[in-house]
């Protein structure tokens, strides 16, 4: 089970405090999906984590929430707008220097892809290799003929220096992968 | 405040229990859009309600959520592709018999809806009139027109009749609201 980022354990107790102040790539993309939204260009949002909810309570008319579970995502974490065009994507960091556990994608993300790919959607991954400090968009279809055609339980980093697309991190917008994407497809800026 | 729907009072002390037996339109649209995804149709999802968490647990090695609250969404509920198609909509139930109340819907999703049809995304409201047995597709651009144009606080139904489109219960799939997307844009099955 995959745990949302940004947990901090507290110092009174048991409990563990989230942490909003993003870090990593998950706030990286969030920074820029904000651009593209405050910019009119896009309009791309992360998907909230799906939570069963099994114990509630009021306090002054407002529900307050004391039971929950984490579920699995059904699809992958991000989707939307972007000139006309349909955008899905899953973005993963991985600690390793040599390769992309495949473990990080479940299932059923994986056949959304497929799906996505297969219906017309622009459907990629967005892969940080965190100590090599490099950042690849890996498009769907390449994504899924590695699946496909290998056994591997990761995937190599020189299939990602052949098949995918370096992100370089800038100002602003901080992770402009839309204009990799521009190129990738021929699109206006492309 | 909107709360998720089906929460049910528990029997034993002050806890509501959230009641996963769907009914309503909600309900309604789900099954249909998994009759879109087991037949390859579409892949449309509902976005899970966002949640702001506070305090979480650990009871073997799982996370539990020991506080948390509901956040207002800041897109509509719905969205996904079909046939190349980004698709993105809300759904509303009123037990009003004459007009459908604004107040249903926040000022950031009418934002959303208006930067989805700019954007060349297929952009609609679901509207039933529970006491009415109708389900109405109103397409962004009427919906944005009507806002733009009213001091009104609500909707009447006649404006329904004349600009919106009645989408028929069936067995399967339970509400095809695709196939009326079909006949307005002029797509493959319209």
């Amino acid at each position: 089970m995959d745990y949302p980022k940004g947990i901090k354990r507290s110092t009174n107790g048991n409990y563990i405090r989230f942490d909003n102040r993003g870090m990593g790539l998950e706030s990286d993309i969030n920074i820029t999906n904000q651009y593209y939204i405050d910019n009119n260009i896009a309009f791309i949002y992360k998907k909230p984590t799906p939570i069963q909810v099994t114990k509630v309570d009021y306090k002054n008319n407002s529900m307050i929430i004391k039971e929950g579970f984490f579920k699995e995502p059904s699809t992958t974490d991000y989707n939307g707008l972007y000139d006309g065009l349909y955008i899905d994507f899953e973005a993963k960091e991985t600690t390793s220097k040599t390769s992309f556990p495949l473990s990080n994608i479940h299932k059923h993300q994986i056949n959304h892809i497929r799906n996505v790919i297969n219906h017309g959607g622009i459907g990629f991954l967005i892969v940080r290799f965190t100590h090599l400090n490099k950042n690849y968009i890996l498009m769907g279809k390449d994504f899924i003929d590695y699946i496909d055609n290998n056994d591997r339980k990761s995937i190599p980093l020189e299939f990602f220096n052949s098949n995918g697309y370096l992100i370089e991190i800038s100002y602003m917008p901080r992770l402009n992968y839309l204009k990799i994407i521009d190129n990738i497809i021929g699109g206006k800026n492309g």
